[in-house]
């Protein structure tokens, strides 16, 4: 099909199209002629997983990238592929060293150490974590910092669960597809229902919720 | 001080600061002659919410536009803030109408009357938790939206400490402040950890991770 086809059948604008064969995010199709190409099946199921990973997933066009690249090269292991997908859902931060880093760094190595994770100062949420902590402590959060086990006993929980649903012994494209999708969207479905579970409690706590919506309605 | 000064005090380059001031995440200066501007400490400690909830916590610029606007605007209740803030870490999505959305849909539906959450249609996290499971439902991920149960209950022992620590009856600015900050980095903080979490858990189940793609490798 052409672009335009792949447009309608996609629901996203040629533009958008446009602009992620230009990022290489998309693969080009087929050249039938010097300024004409041709699209097909895979090109439509690439588009959407791109979209969910964007538009749901709340990746960045980079991050998009990254795991999109680990789906494409056989030669990235499952195992490499999962901590592309995870790295791709955080933040990722310029490390300061100052006397709070270094605190954050201790508090992180002995969580890890008391609960007997297998994890090291590789994993890119380490680092991460050691920066959240830090600006915590900075910022006058240290009553969120101090939640890092109640954190970390609540992933460890749902960690097993996690690792099963996404690995599956397919053959390899689409099991790395759904693995990265599953992370990712995993990741935005935590957050979803984080707002949700908090508000119940608050709820609860406080009273119910004003007449007003708790967050500005979405305009038309 | 000047804008320069400003800069060196908190490490944000004078480019950031003024895209800051003109996209109205920080207030302006007091104006001393018709181009020249003086800050003050209130200012300092803006800049570094604004890099928080920016670079650390991945808020957009919009997200962080909108939290700060609920810390300075005091008809915001705290109850609101801490709906904007949640909101601000979950991505929006467009709603779909299809048969998995309607099965998302009931699935949610039942799973908070199930657990007896008090939350509504209204909470930002019921749409994307919609978009999320039928997302998943149209990329062959329906194993990790049959997690729905088991994200729940993790997030439901964790909100209780979440709000205690979170909610504060100090001052109002400072109060929504440490609120937002908590609520944003708290969500970067469980990102974290998730990668390292299942890190671990993959480690124990399928052996330790390779070697360091960075080190030097092994020969043999």
């Amino acid at each position: 099909m052409r672009i335009g086809e792949l447009s309608r059948e996609t629901g996203v604008s040629v533009a958008s199209i446009k602009y992620y064969l230009r990022e290489g995010l998309l693969p080009a199709g087929e050249l039938t002629s010097p300024n004409q190409a041709r699209y097909g099946a895979a090109h439509v199921r690439r588009l959407r997983l791109i979209r969910a990973l964007i538009d749901v997933g709340g990746l960045s066009i980079a991050g998009a990238r990254d795991v999109l690249a680990a789906v494409d090269d056989e030669t990235v292991s499952l195992y490499d592929a999962l901590g592309r997908a995870q790295a791709a859902v955080m933040t990722r931060t310029d490390a300061v060293e100052d006397d709070a880093t270094e605190r954050a760094e201790k508090a992180l190595a002995e969580m890890v150490e008391r609960r007997g994770w297998i994890t090291s100062e590789r994993n890119p949420g380490w680092r991460t974590a050691v920066d959240v902590l830090a600006t915590l402590e900075r910022l006058g959060g240290e009553r969120v910092a101090g939640l890092l086990d109640v954190y970390a006993e609540a992933l460890e929980a749902v960690a097993p669960h996690e690792v099963s649903a996404v690995i599956d012994a397919g053959e390899r494209e689409r099991s790395v597809e759904r693995m990265v999708t599953g992370i990712v969207l995993g990741g935005a479905l935590i957050a979803a229902l984080r707002g949700m579970a908090e508000q119940s409690v608050s709820a609860r706590r406080f009273g119910p919720p004003p007449p007003d919506p708790a967050a500005p309605e979405e305009s038309g």
